[in-house]
C-alpha cells in the first residue's frame, strides 16, 4: 500500500484539513490535494464519506479514510518512519486521551465563545479559557510530542493557531498571555516551526476569512 | 508492564465501563473490579481522572487511563493476544470510524431519544433511527468484526442492549425489527454470546434502574 497514490480532499480554511496536511508533510508523504468547494460537494467527496458527506478525506490508492484523528492513526500505521504517536502503549493512551480532550471539550467551547453573543458567548469563553488552564498543566515541554512536534500538537494546531485568529476576527481575548505563559509560549514554538509555517494558511488570509464567516454569521442571526 | 496488577474504577450501571469490562472478559485479562459511589466519587477516581473525574478508569500498576476508546486502544497493544482491532491498517481505520459514529453521533441522539419528551424528543428518535439505518448498511456479516466480536461490537454495545432496555423503560419504541432487521439480528447474536452475557447487568436489574433514572428525571423538570 506505501507506494499508491495519496490524495486528500480538502478546504483551506478547515483545521481538520490542516491536521492532516501537517501529518502528511511531517513524515514527507507526496500527496495531491484537492480543494472541495463545500456549497457544491463533488461526487468524489460524496462517494468517499457518505456518511458524514465532510472533508478531510484521505483517498490512499482507492480506499478512502474520514475524521482527522482516524486519518492520523491511519497514517502512522501505514508510514511508520516518523512516527507522530509515541510508541510506548502507555504514552500513545496519554496522547489520545488529550487529543480527545481538545476535540471533545475545548473545540466546542472555543468555537462558541467566537462565533456567539452575550451569556452564551461569555460562559464558554470561560470554559474555553479553562480548557487552556488544563492543557497548561499538561504540557511538560517544549511541545506536547517532548522537543518536537508529536499527534497532540498536530491535533491541537485547531487550538494554537486557528482559535487564536478566529478571537482576533471576533474582537475577542482568547486568552491572556501573563496568565497562561505556557501554552502562549507553545503556540509561538508551534508556529515557529518550518513545516508548521510552511502547510498553515497566513494570518491575513485567515483573519479575512473569518471575518467574513463572522459577518455572515451575525447578519443572518439578526434578521432571523 | 504486562504482569502488573489490573484494576477498574467503575459502576455497574455505565456501558462505558462495561466496554472495558468485555475486552478484559474477551482477552482474559484477570483485574479488580472497584465500585464507584458516584454521588461521592472515591479519592482514588479523583486522582486518576483529576481532567474528567469520570469512570470508567483502568489503573495498570500505577499508571491510570481514562475515555473508555482510548482504554479500549490501551487494552489491545499492551496485551496484543486475542486482536480486538483489526490488523491491518485500512480495517482499523473502518472500525476506529465506526466506533467514532457510535459515539459522536449515535449515542447523544439515542440518549435524547429516551430521557426528554415532546418535540425534542421525536426529533431525536427519527435521528437514532437514522444512525441505526446506516449502522445497518455497514454491518456486512454476523458481528461487526466478521464471525466474532472487535472493536466496533464492544463499543456498540451502547446501542445493542443499553438502549434497547433504556428505550424500553421509556416506553418507547427504538427500533422495529422488521425494518431494522440486520441490526435487530446483530443484537440477537451479540447478546448471545457467552462472555457478553456474563459481563453486563441482567434485563431486569437494568430496566429497574433505568425507570428510577427516568423518574428521577422527569419529576425534577417538571417540579423545576
Amino acid at each position: 500500500m506505501e507506494g499508491q497514490k495519496v490524495r486528500l480532499l480538502g478546504a483551506w480554511g478547515s483545521p481538520f484539513v490542516h491536521r492532516v496536511e501537517l501529518a502528511l508533510k511531517l513524515k514527507g508523504i507526496e500527496y495531491e490535494f484537492i480543494e472541495e468547494d463545500l456549497k457544491n460537494k463533488s461526487p468524489l467527496l460524496l462517494e468517499s464519506n457518505p456518511v458524514h458527506k465532510k472533508i478531510p478525506v484521505l483517498i490512499h490508492g482507492n480506499n478512502p479514510v474520514s475524521e482527522s484523528t482516524v486519518i492520523l492513526e491511519y497514517i502512522d500505521e501505514t508510514w511508520p518512519e516518523i512516527p507522530i504517536l509515541p510508541k510506548d502503549p502507555y504514552e500513545r493512551a496519554q496522547a489520545r486521551f488529550w487529543a480527545k480532550f481538545i476535540d471533545d471539550k475545548c473545540l466546542p467551547v472555543s468555537w462558541i465563545a467566537f462565533t456567539t453573543q452575550g451569556g452564551q458567548q461569555e460562559k464558554a469563553l470561560k470554559e474555553a479559557q479553562e480548557c487552556i488552564k488544563t492543557l497548561e498543566a499538561a504540557l511538560k515541554a517544549k511541545f506536547f510530542g517532548g522537543e518536537t512536534i508529536d499527534y497532540v500538537d498536530v491535533v491541537g494546531n485547531f487550538l494554537g493557531y486557528w482559535m487564536r485568529i478566529l478571537g482576533e476576527a471576533a474582537g475577542i481575548q482568547y486568552y491572556d498571555a501573563e496568565k497562561a505563559p505556557v501554552f502562549h509560549s507553545w503556540i509561538e514554538e508551534f508556529t515557529s516551526v518550518d513545516v508548521v509555517k510552511e502547510s498553515l494558511p497566513t494570518h491575513d488570509k485567515l483573519l479575512a476569512y473569518f471575518k467574513g464567516h463572522l459577518e455572515a454569521l451575525h447578519s443572518t442571526s439578526t434578521s432571523s
